[in-house]
C-alpha cells in the first residue's frame, strides 16, 4: 500500500476543540475540504484528552515527541499515545504518512498563522507556498532548549497551524474556517509540488524566536504582576522598547528593556502559564526562498 | 463580636484566576480596594479547584447550594466546601457576614457587570446603585429551573460581579481592574446604605432572563453547527430577530425565529457548554426604584 501524503491531526491538546470538530465534519461531509488529489489520513491527537476538556492527562502531548522520551520506558498516558501514533503514521509506521499538519488553537490574537519547528527545506517550502497563497505570518520557533517535542518533528516535513484568539473549551465559526482555509492551502501547496507546478515565492516573512519572557514572581511562585494591557492583542506587532511588560494591581508599571526590534507572539496564552512564558520575542527576518527548499519536498512526496 | 458587613468571594470556580489574583493582592496593599469602612471578609470560594485550576473537581460549586444538597450526605467535594463557606460565614456561623459579593469572570464579552438572582428587595437596592455609580448593566437570573444553588442565595443579600471576555486559566489586568472598580463600587453603596446617606435612582435597568438557547446536537451529542459569528461578541445588544442562531460547517446558516426584542447574553461561555448553554436570552425592562428596597438593605446592614 502506498503511503498518506499528508496525515492531518487536531485535538493534540484536548482543550482546542475547532480542529477537532473541523475533522468530524469533515468525515461527515468529505467536500467540505478540498485536497487537491492527495491522500490524507486524519486522526486525533489526545482523544482521552478531548473527552476531558483538558490540555493533557498527565504531561503535554505535544512536548512529549523527544527520543530519549519515546525510547524510555515512562508510561504517562501522553508518551504512550506519542508511541502509538509514531507506530501507527510514522514513516515506516502501519499507515506511513509523508507529511503532517497539526492544528491548534491559541487563546492568544495570533490570528491564523503557521509555527515552523528549525530550518528543515521541505518545512520551509511548504510555510513558503503557504505564506504566498494566503500571507499566512511564520513563527519560526528554534534554538529553545526548554520547548521541545514537538509532535511535528517526528515526520519528515511537518507545519502547525495555530488560530486564535479562541478561549480554551470554546468553538468559534471563525476559528474554524481559518483553520479550513489554512489546512486547504497546505493540499494545494503540496499537490502543486508533486505536481512539479509549484510556483516558490523569491522570498519569505519569518519571525524567529529568540526567548521568552515571564511575569515577575512572588515568594510564593505566584504572579506578582501581570502583563502590561497595552501589550494584550500585540501579537506579529513591533514593540516600543519602552513599553513595559508588566503592570502592578495599583498601575505602577514594570521595568523594561526591549531590543529595539521585539515582536511579540503567543501574548498571554493560558496553556504558557505553566511553561512560565507570558509571551515570546521574535525577530521578523525577511529570507531568500532556496531553491533546494521546494526539490527537497518534492523528492519527499514523489518517492516510491 | 459583631459580624462581618461583607464577604467577598474569588475563585468560586477554579479556573476563573482574576478576582483570587486581585484578593491576594489585596492582602498584600491593604489599601488597594477602598473599604468605606466596612467590615469585611474575604475567602477563596474552591481552593482545590484553583490550584488544579479547573472550574470545580467533583462538580460546580456555585449549584451546590440547594437545600437538599446542603442537607444531604453528599461528599461531593463541593459539597462539602458549600457546607463548610456556610458554618464559617453565613448567618448564625462561626464569622457571620451579611451581604456576599462573589466575583466572576467569563470568557464572554460581557464588560464588567452585575447578576441578581430572584427579587430579594435588598439585593435590587445595592445593583440599583451600583448601576447609578458606574452604570453596570444588570442580569436578573430567575425562573431557570435548570440553573439553581447559586453561593449568593444563602446569604440575606448577595450579587455577582461578572467580567469578560477572558478566557479561563488566563490573568488580565483590564478584568482585574474592573473588578477592582465593581467591588469598590458595591462597598460605597453599602457604606451609604448604612449612613443613611445612599441616593437611590428613580429606575434600574434590568435585563430578565427569559431562557436559553443550545446549539443542535447529533446523534452522538456533539454539536452539528456552531453559534453564528455575526452573534459573537453581541452581549447586551438588540438582535435582529431574523438573525440566525447558528451556522453550519459548510457556512449554511440555521433557522431561528428570535422573539422581536431579544437581547443575549453570556454567548458562548467556555463552561457552559456542558450545561448546554450557548446563550441565554434576555428582556431589557426599565423598573421603578422601590422605597423599601433601600430599607430593607438598610435594616440588614444595621441589625445588632
Amino acid at each position: 500500500m502506498s503511503p498518506f501524503d499528508v496525515l492531518v491531526v487536531g485535538g493534540t491538546h484536548g482543550n482546542e476543540l475547532n480542529a477537532p470538530w473541523l475533522l468530524q465534519q469533515w468525515t461527515q461531509q468529505p467536500e467540505l475540504v478540498t485536497t487537491h488529489g492527495l491522500k490524507v489520513q486524519q486522526v486525533i491527537g489526545n482523544p482521552e484528552a478531548l473527552a476531558a476538556n483538558r490540555r493533557y492527562i498527565d504531561r503535554d502531548l505535544n512536548r512529549s515527541f523527544r527520543n530519549e522520551l519515546l525510547e524510555g520506558d515512562g508510561e504517562e498516558q501522553e508518551l504512550v499515545r506519542a508511541r502509538e501514533l509514531m507506530r501507527l503514521y510514522a514513516p515506516g509506521g502501519l499507515d506511513p504518512c509523508r507529511v503532517v499538519i497539526d492544528l491548534h488553537s491559541t487563546t492568544a490574537a495570533m490570528g491564523n498563522c503557521l509555527v515552523v519547528y528549525g530550518r528543515r527545506p521541505s518545512d520551509l517550502a511548504l510555510a513558503a507556498l503557504v505564506q504566498r497563497s494566503l500571507g499566512l505570518p511564520i513563527y519560526l520557533h528554534e534554538g529553545d532548549a526548554k520547548q521541545t517535542g514537538f509532535l511535528v518533528e517526528r515526520w519528515p516535513c511537518g507545519l502547525v497551524i495555530e488560530v486564535g484568539p479562541v478561549p480554551q473549551g470554546v468553538l468559534k465559526a471563525r476559528i474554524v474556517e481559518q483553520t479550513r482555509l489554512g489546512l486547504e492551502a497546505c493540499f494545494a501547496a503540496l499537490a502543486a509540488v508533486r505536481s512539479g507546478q509549484a510556483r516558490m515565492p523569491k522570498v519569505m516573512v519569518v519571525h524567529r524566536h529568540r526567548g521568552s519572557r515571564d511575569l515577575p514572581r512572588d515568594q510564593l511562585d505566584a504572579p506578582s504582576q501581570l502583563l502590561h494591557p497595552a501589550l494584550e492583542g500585540c501579537d506579529w506587532q513591533s514593540i516600543n522598547p519602552s513599553q513595559p511588560l508588566t503592570v502592578a494591581a495599583d498601575g505602577t508599571p514594570g521595568v523594561e528593556a526591549w531590543c529595539s526590534d521585539a515582536v511579540p507572539v503567543f501574548v498571554n496564552e493560558a496553556a504558557y502559564v505553566e511553561k512560565r512564558i507570558a509571551l515570546s520575542i521574535t525577530q521578523r527576518e525577511v529570507w531568500p526562498v532556496q531553491s533546494d527548499w521546494c526539490i527537497a519536498l518534492r523528492e519527499l512526496l514523489c518517492a516510491v
